[in-house]
């Protein structure tokens, strides 16, 4: 990354455009979640209620345990309680659903998250409509995701509501800049496509969003002000696709083989960093971007469930 | 309109795209009824219950005294049973509540409207969300937004569903194109920008949203393969604004003083047609565009709003 070894002062007297910043969405997420922990502290100190979320996870999948371990910390650290049941992958769909309506009853858990994906013998957009929109943190289930498209208060997805509140904490102009969006899963590129464009702030944008069956994509991207990658496929985003100055948010996080790491593996995003970030006016990098960004945001949203719920 | 007079085989030579075809939205939608006539009358002969549509009117708005009367005559048109509920101006939230609530209750009913806007003194969205999903026809309620973004069984708001028919019934191309609405109204712009993105047929469009805040609009639309017109300005799309061979789905029904009709007024488009139809492959008219279309759209999710009943 020869970009590091620019002297300062060269750095200084460039256009503010040209010198890059890291979107650091570990500091920022630590900063979120330090205000949570403050707030149900002094919950704590009035004698009230702290938020409690559980997790229902099933089966040994290495990424699903390592992000509910995260998530766990992270209640951990705002002060929460929390709350983990475990399932074998051979559990029923049965058995799972009478686990969703029980904490759906619950009066003790604020929210809840059944962490996805589910085995195969089970449809996980059944279990999905069955948690009490509500108490539905993770933002998936339809009556919120409407909502949020309405506008409305409700429960608006981690991943695409962490990236918006990075946004929002590191000051960026979004208001009449042009966005293009890389993948339309319903769980990141399509919600975020719908927030990006409202008339809001952080908001405002002119999105494109693009996918598999867009037709030259690297002319799309290289007229846009931001890109957000999120398609998981790593380095996808390369130097020729991105116009000087633009902002790079990487939502990518694949786990790719490395031998030099202890787990075996290290995480890559959709952004070929090294020469990408030298062309950006902000880029946030992976892993330390959007992904503890999507956890506090988890944690905001379980704050706010307890806060709904006196209502 | 120039255009009409170039001779025959001038047109008959040139390259396709260079035609200009109306997208009859009037003739597609009379289809469409007359195939939903057809079902009704089957069902009729076999005993069967048929589809039963209420609206709700409060106050006496020109406009939306037209679209109800319009509504009502394409329920005969269907054979449908219909109801209206008239309400002065004065009505309270509170009556109005309570007759959704009704409504949502009898089983005679299969799906019901209420005519918007509604007076100041009303709450829009109190009424939407009071309104029962399943018999939404409008596809108002956030429930249904939801899942039409997530691809899920529901109702879609009609004139989005209607403008998507009316592409389908065309056999208009739309997978990979470059399609830019503008406007994103909760009930046209947004949800078309989700609807012609997923992965369906018609769909698969790379959408750009454009709206009020959106810098560049003309270069953007200069680049657009479909240019969904959807602001309410009357003339606003003018032909430098379009690419040779695009398809234009104009969406605007500003009513427009003119003193030569007898009801003083005429319908405006939110496209100079003029100037843009010889431009284009395609183009849809108005009124005759998508104005029917929107009600075949209702009359089709009153079908299914039956048929679901029994589910």
């Amino acid at each position: 990354m020869a970009f590091f070894f620019i002297p300062d002062y060269l750095t200084i007297f460039a256009p503010k455009s040209e010198r890059m910043e890291l979107l650091d969405g570990k500091e920022t997420a630590r900063i979120i979640k330090a205000e949570i922990a403050q707030q149900v502290k002094a919950r704590k100190a009035e004698g009230k209620k702290i938020p409690h979320l559980a997790a229902i996870l099933v089966g040994t999948d290495g990424g699903s345990m390592t992000y509910i371990a995260n998530k766990l910390k992270s209640c951990e650290e705002c002060g929460f309680e929390s709350t983990l049941m475990r399932y074998d992958d051979s559990v029923s769909e049965e058995v799972l659903l009478n686990k969703v309506k029980q904490l759906n009853e619950d009066k003790s858990i604020d929210g809840f998250i059944v962490q996805l994906p589910l085995p195969a013998h089970i449809d996980e957009m059944k279990v999905t409509l069955a948690i009490d929109p509500q108490k539905d943190v993770d933002g998936f289930h339809p009556m919120n995701l409407g909502k949020m498209a309405l506008n409305l208060p409700g429960f608006v997805s981690a991943t695409p509501s962490g990236i918006i509140e990075l946004i929002r904490r590191n000051n960026l102009e979004t208001a009449g800049k042009k966005c293009v969006i890389i993948g339309r899963s319903n769980i990141v590129g399509m919600p975020l496509s719908i927030m990006l464009s409202q008339n809001t702030e952080p908001g405002n944008c002119t999105v494109t969003l693009a996918h598999s069956q867009t037709v030259n994509l690297k002319e799309i991207c290289l007229t846009a002000d931001i890109i957000i990658a999120a398609l998981g496929q790593p380095n996808f985003v390369t130097a020729d696709m991105v116009k000087d100055g633009a902002v790079i948010i990487d939502v990518g996080t694949t786990r790719v083989q490395d031998s030099t790491k202890v787990s075996g593996w290290k995480l890559v995003g959709d952004v070929k960093f090294d020469e990408v970030a030298p062309k950006c006016s902000y880029i946030s990098p992976v892993p330390g971007g959007v992904g503890p960004m999507t956890i506090a945001s988890l944690m905001m949203n379980t704050l706010k469930a307890m806060d709904l719920k006196g209502k």
